[in-house]
């Protein structure tokens, strides 16, 4: 693979950066990846692991001279970040970020960039959760979706060059508006961690069981839920404060429907719950089927394969 | 092993009966299996598998003689197919069944039941979103939990041999009282599924987003919901309809706790939110701990260890 950008700077070095880093390496897509965090222990720790060529003490540092800069922070710390390393980017330069709304993005970060800079919002749809510069890995990106929110008149050249670095990490990429993004990362990721964010909050708080029973019974369903109800919570913070309305708006339509399940029980209307739990089944088909997931059971345990005898 | 039943009735030959049928051939620990299921197809299904000794015609055959007679299907079926096999049980038989709802098993189906049959019920908390014989296997109940209700005065020979069964299929057996055992698993299982499917029946009706984008940008959190959402429908309309108290009980603690995090959100409370998320992340640990999951990221994809070089 040849190289697509002469200089990456990554700003944050968490799981995505971590694992961009990675991936830039093993694929030789970069001449050379410089990084920068905030918290000198994580500097410590990347310097330690090896995944950036150089480590700087300032993000003023990491982007001077880079091609291509990579903002990889909480949503919460993208514009102060923006507007420490605004004069020490060079013309001509790409500035994309990974942050999981891209609306609040364009707008607050957009007018801070001097003239000659492109800026194209990113969001790979990849992520464990597990956080820090230690949870990442190189194949996080592969199979995976990467959206690219471009605002209009968008430099095509510098898209392209985007666009190729991350399919080069095995991402499919594909671009929309930011606020359609918005809308959908609502649906697919941020209603639903709030929603298991709440559901493990209730079995924590609940008087009558104890939280040693909630964990020894967790293989029953609700071992699902904590799984992202344990992704990292400043970047959840963040995501919520600055998705409001998608969430929000995505939470009412889930709440209606909730109540039309409840009243069903109450009502002992059976034949509701039958048809809404088969029609629930056709999406996760359509899930397996377009390899974001697989069929294999997943209660931790697996099957033994041609299991005949017992 | 040593057996521990002579004869082995399974009545309904499903993901648990074939998985229980798998292990106690693995580890020898029922001198015959029968078994018996509604469908005609399901029968020829397990006469290829080959996982019974003998499938028969009617359930009253299967129970003829038996030792241990188990009730696996539906909760909505226990009472039609209890009265079905009463006038067949042997006399010092033990009947239990594997129903994810205790209190309604023991109220509906204890009454039937002749005198000199030992009734115990019980539920194995293990499962996957499969169903059918085809989707058995023999670990099934490895180091999960199984719940035993006994009503009081069970004979404790009867007891202690029940105990002794599923604990030599690698399950940790624990009892507790039925209306516990329904509050405990409200928590854990069926209000999550009920959570699961709404979200994902959300999902697939809004109309500003499509099914493909869901489909394709679902590994940010969403899959993980479609596959509790993907188990069986006539099982869990069945779970609502006997264990509608518990069920609606936690539901409504969790709606209150849902409004008070999108109150949060609409207000701007950082703080609430973060130490909510900081909150939740105890709960993933002691499961983990506890060996009810495990620490590996789960979004599909594994990282590989001592990644140094990228």
């Amino acid at each position: 693979m040849s190289r697509i950008y002469e200089r990456v700077a990554l700003i944050g070095l968490g799981l995505i950066a971590g694992s961009m880093a990675r991936a830039m390496k093993r694929h030789d897509l970069a001449g050379e990846i410089t990084g920068f965090a905030r918290s000198a222990e994580t500097r410590d720790t990347v310097r330690e692991l090896g995944f950036c060529d150089r480590v700087t003490q300032t993000a003023g540092e990491a982007v001077a001279g880079a091609d291509l800069v990579v903002l990889a922070v909480p949503m919460g710390a993208m514009e102060a970040v923006a507007r420490d390393i605004a004069p020490h980017l060079a013309e001509g330069a790409t500035l994309t970020d990974v942050g999981s709304v891209k609306a609040p993005v364009l707008r607050g970060v957009g007018p801070l960039l001097p003239a000659g800079v492109h800026f194209i919002p990113g969001h790979p749809i990849a992520g464990t959760e597990h956080s820090g510069p230690r949870a990442g890995f190189a194949e996080l990106f592969e199979n995976r979706y990467t959206l690219l929110t471009p605002p209009e008149g968008t430099d095509t050249e510098a898209l392209a060059r985007l666009r190729a670095l991350w399919e080069a990490m095995g991402a499919h990429v594909e671009e929309m508006d930011a606020e359609h993004h918005d809308l959908v990362l609502g649906v697919t990721s941020h209603a639903p961690h709030l929603i298991a964010y709440t559901m493990v909050g209730v079995a924590d708080d609940l008087s009558r069981v104890t939280d040693s029973e909630v964990i020894k019974y967790s293989a029953a369903g609700f071992r699902d839920f904590t799984r992202i109800a344990a992704s990292d919570p400043t970047m959840w913070r963040d995501v919520f404060l600055t998705n409001k309305d998608a969430t929000l708006e995505i939470l009412g339509r889930f709440t209606e429907e909730l109540f039309a399940l409840q009243r069903a029980i109450r009502t002992g209307d059976g034949d509701f719950l039958f048809d809404y739990f088969t029609r629930t089944r056709a999406i996760r088909r359509g899930i397996i089927e377009a390899g974001q997931d697989t069929a294999a059971p997943d209660f931790g345990r697996v099957p033994v394969a041609g299991d005949k005898e017992g």
